[in-house]
């Protein structure tokens, strides 16, 4: 494949040759690895480095840039702050490898990143109930089923819930242990949800490292569009990582800087004015609310 | 080429179109980058490193050891440790980038590796001088000549040269500011050089890391072929970088750890009894020694 890829490029066939002895050799020093599919990835790793490194013919100069960049991204890596997480999420490698986990399954809500800012433990509210726990923003009544392909609902189904305030933090990038923005629910007897959230709104990833200093040297926006994060659970069906977007949000034309952004998972935000009546009936005070609607269908486990 | 590629691997044309539409999305993210250069190798990165991803089917937990892997490889990183020097090493990156930047020039010597244990400012020794400084060893004697391809000497060249002690460490691993086991010299009128080296032996990479570790689970030696590296500079012709190895090292048929070594490399080193009155006259003392020859051919600046 490499001397197809590489032919025309102006490189003799000698100096192929020995390029493509070492990618050869390489390779085969993974030859006695005792787990196949160590060997596996660890060959196709071998094998793909080498066709990008031949293909753009690097140079010393970026090669000591690559190796520069890494150094950097490890060093402002530690237990709150995770560079090559970013660095993956920003190549779309993290979105890459939900894709190829959580295959489309027919009729099933689409997955979406993870990232960074999921905690166990986040407390447990009723139906109805707020996730803010003091986190600023508009507040936005979130309402769904939950059901599996078949139209079933899943009652008790497990929801997590997790966003940014409308400053753009997490609770746990403050660093002073506030929780908040963040909770867990369980799906009813026929399997609906509701909770008071906050109106999403975007905000960038981390963007004082080395990945944030590659996305302005390309020239790309460190923005996440806005979003709210679900990760749905039940016995006996496939989990669920995922987010809803905002409509509207200017940032998905832009570019979502992680490329979460699915178009089954953008959903109309309703503003309701002040002093409209809530669905809940907490009535509506001095201040504006959204609303939204996010069913929620979970695959089979086994596909 | 990606569809080529994972075709027949069972992936649903539905999903490989997923895949795919994800790649070109990222691929464009890099679009308005103003640097022409950055943005064919980023988004060469970008397809190589999704077509990996999309060939192995990376699991997500093989994804969380990956930033694991990185993780660690930047914490033990320091002003003395680059663990991800060393990565690059034994996936044979630093070698092929070594091989692109440095096309075999009919007639000239090889390239190879660098490795991190230069030093800029290395003493100077007169032709016959000696390189070990203390260092310990057996003496060898190492003499040849530098030449341009046209077979002129080069007088003047400048010859820098180091290497490890018998026990596998370079003066810079003991902490203690040493200097030993290296130097440079320049050839005299008619290209001649000759020093006091010491034959040298097989030492390991740092393996107490992440990448020691990962040599380990694929059943990989992280020892190197014994060596001794040679940088020659002189005007108006290419700078050289590279090793001479030692004939019948058995390391180089288990495997150079960093993929370093080329046939046209590998040297006689013959040993020569205690005693043996040396090249120089200096005299045999009660210690054997041993002697090679290592001729070198410049190439010119442009190729």
């Amino acid at each position: 494949m490499s001397e197809t890829t590489h032919a025309g490029n102006g490189i003799s066939p000698e100096q192929a040759a020995v390029e493509q002895e070492l990618v050869d050799t390489v390779v085969a020093s993974f030859d006695k690895a005792e787990d196949p599919r160590l060997k596996q990835v660890m060959q196709a790793l071998t094998r793909h480095l080498h066709d990008f490194l031949r293909e753009v013919r690097l140079t010393e100069e970026e090669w000591n840039a690559a190796i520069e960049f890494l150094t950097a991204a490890g060093h402002i890596t530690d237990d709150k702050r995770q560079e090559f997480v970013l660095l993956s999420d920003v190549l779309g490698a993290s979105m890459q490898t939900i894709a190829i986990n959580n295959q489309a399954y027919k009729g099933a809500t689409e997955a979406t990143v993870f990232g960074p800012f999921f905690l166990e433990d986040a407390p447990e509210i009723p139906i109805g109930g707020d996730i803010a726990g003091g986190a600023s923003g508009q507040p936005c009544w979130v309402e769904g089923t939950i059901t599996d392909t078949s139209g079933h609902p899943v009652p008790g189904a497990r929801i997590e819930v997790w966003e940014a305030d409308e400053d753009g933090f997490y609770d746990v990038q403050y660093g002073d242990n506030r929780i908040a923005g963040r909770a867990h629910l369980f799906a009813d007897d026929e399997g609906r949800y509701a909770f008071w959230g906050l109106t999403p709104t975007p905000y960038p990833i981390p963007h004082d490292g080395p990945v944030g200093k590659m996305l302005a040297s390309v020239g790309r926006s460190p923005v996440r569009a806005s979003h709210l994060h679900f990760m749905v659970t039940a016995e006996g069906l496939r989990s669920l990582v995922t987010h809803i977007f905002v409509e509207g949000d200017p940032q998905i034309e832009i570019g979502d800087s992680v490329f979460g952004v699915k178009d089954s998972l953008i959903k109309k935000f309703e503003t309701q004015p002040a002093g409209t009546s809530t669905p809940d009936g907490r009535g509506g005070n001095n201040q504006s609310w959204a609303r939204t609607r996010f069913d929620i269908v979970l695959a089979p486990v086994l596909i």
